[in-house]
């Protein structure tokens, strides 16, 4: 594993480091934040997944999150959205393909040979840090943006005990009733829909639920709120009788603005699931 | 004058404007966050002066401001480093021409017709701000990072009565004994020194010091700490007995991370000398 760079950063170290990966079969890079505390022992976590268009590197630098997890002890880990190289297949839209693995397991050519975030962000990456860094692993949490909040949202409900809170910034929260979902979905998985149900919020709400607290965020001037679909995911939580905190923030939108503005109450969520005995 | 954007943040608004400058003779934009507050009437405001390469953007996206600012009610404003466009002197280097306006009113050509960032941070902008937004002009205080801290220094011993308060994040301390200074001062006002002094933050400090409190943070680990000279302002204060908090940070390098770590330690202090009656 290579350190691509570490600064110091509210008393603890943000750094970013590649590894090859051997479940996308690529060099992939990753931003990890330590707090101090991680000089003493093993850290809680929190991941932080990222929406499309994004590398490791925006919420690192635009979410604002190092220094409330800092005031919490805790570390954050930004993986990046996809394979990337030369050798890594691509697509001239913005929504699929490098930038947008959707946090799936590709099936279908031409994607198969390297989209596999699934298993880099449930399996590789958690293995690496673990091994690597002062993270405890029987404590980690999951966060995400967009894309990233459905990521993080359909992890948690598919690894029952992996994480004890997730939390999602206006989730793309029902991809298989929406045009961001059933293009990747289909692109990624092929068109038997049996395979995706496990990749969608909503529906992973109605058969699974999750066995801990979850707090969502959407806003209600979200420029891309159909595509989000937050209603079906709010229906399916009401429906269960989930646990959760689902808010609808007036006036807010789909930028960084908006996910900075409310990460103080996010990590504040997660440490109180972390810290509980 | 045009709205660029507006995005809701931590309750307020993080707008982008876009204004034809009498000033520099161009079009300029800057980022305005106004609080919450502001919706009832005019609030203080901090300046937040950008380092080389910097647009308004980089400070607004990556400085972590807004949420300390929300919190105390104060309004943000991030002006552009320099006039730009297709008609404006430029130079290949990253430290000259656009991108790198030093805060000076150029005399030389190429740069004099445009380059006079003094008079657009000094009078123009403020005129402009208490023209069309609810901003205080009797509750201003300053600050900026690197060569923006260097402008924040520099305007605030110049123009006495006009800020509260001052403070600088690894602020070019001593530009007339840098090669971080000479070079763009010798370009910008030409050979003979004697107009550089009003320029050089350690200079001013030794010969007018400022009528208020002063906070200025650089990391030990800064990798431009040589170009800074720390130790030229650092002496100046302490024979000045001027007011002042200096903080070496250990471990700190130039970067955001750094900057953000240390930004609600400058807003709060910032606060108390704004709401001082």
């Amino acid at each position: 594993m290579e350190t691509v760079s570490e600064n110091a950063c509210f008393g603890g170290v943000q750094g970013v480091y590649r590894h090859a990966s051997a479940a996308t079969g690529c060099d992939m890079t990753f931003g990890l934040f330590l707090p101090a505390e991680a000089k003493d022992g093993p850290v809680p976590v929190l991941w932080y997944l990222s929406g499309l268009t994004c590398t490791h590197e925006n919420a690192m630098v635009k979410a604002g999150a190092q220094g409330w997890a800092a005031e919490q002890g805790i570390a954050l880990v930004f993986p990046d959205t996809s394979p990337r190289g030369e050798g890594v297949a691509d697509h001239p839209d913005y929504d699929l393909g490098q930038g947008a693995g959707f946090y799936v397991n590709a099936t279908q050519e031409p994607w198969s040979p390297h989209f596999r975030m699934w298993d880099y962000v449930a399996e590789e990456l958690p293995a690496l840090l673990a091994e690597h860094f002062a993270i405890d692993p029987e404590r980690q949490a999951i966060t995400g943006h967009s894309m990233g909040g459905h990521g993080a949202l359909t992890l948690a409900m598919n690894l029952p005990g992996r994480y004890r809170s997730v939390s999602a910034f206006a989730p793309i929260s029902n991809p298989t009733g929406s045009d961001w979902g059933r293009k990747q979905l289909s692109a990624y998985l092929g068109t038997d829909e049996a395979a995706w149900a496990k990749h969608d919020a909503s529906l992973m709400m109605k058969q699974a639920g999750f066995d801990g607290p979850i707090l969502i965020d959407t806003g209600t001037s979200d420029q891309f709120i159909d595509l989000l679909r937050p209603e079906a995911l709010a229906a399916a939580i009401a429906e269960r009788r989930q646990q959760a905190t689902v808010r609808m923030q007036p006036g807010y939108d789909h930028s960084y603005f908006f996910v900075s503005s409310f990460m103080e109450d996010h990590v504040s969520f997660h440490a109180d699931a972390l810290y509980r005995d």
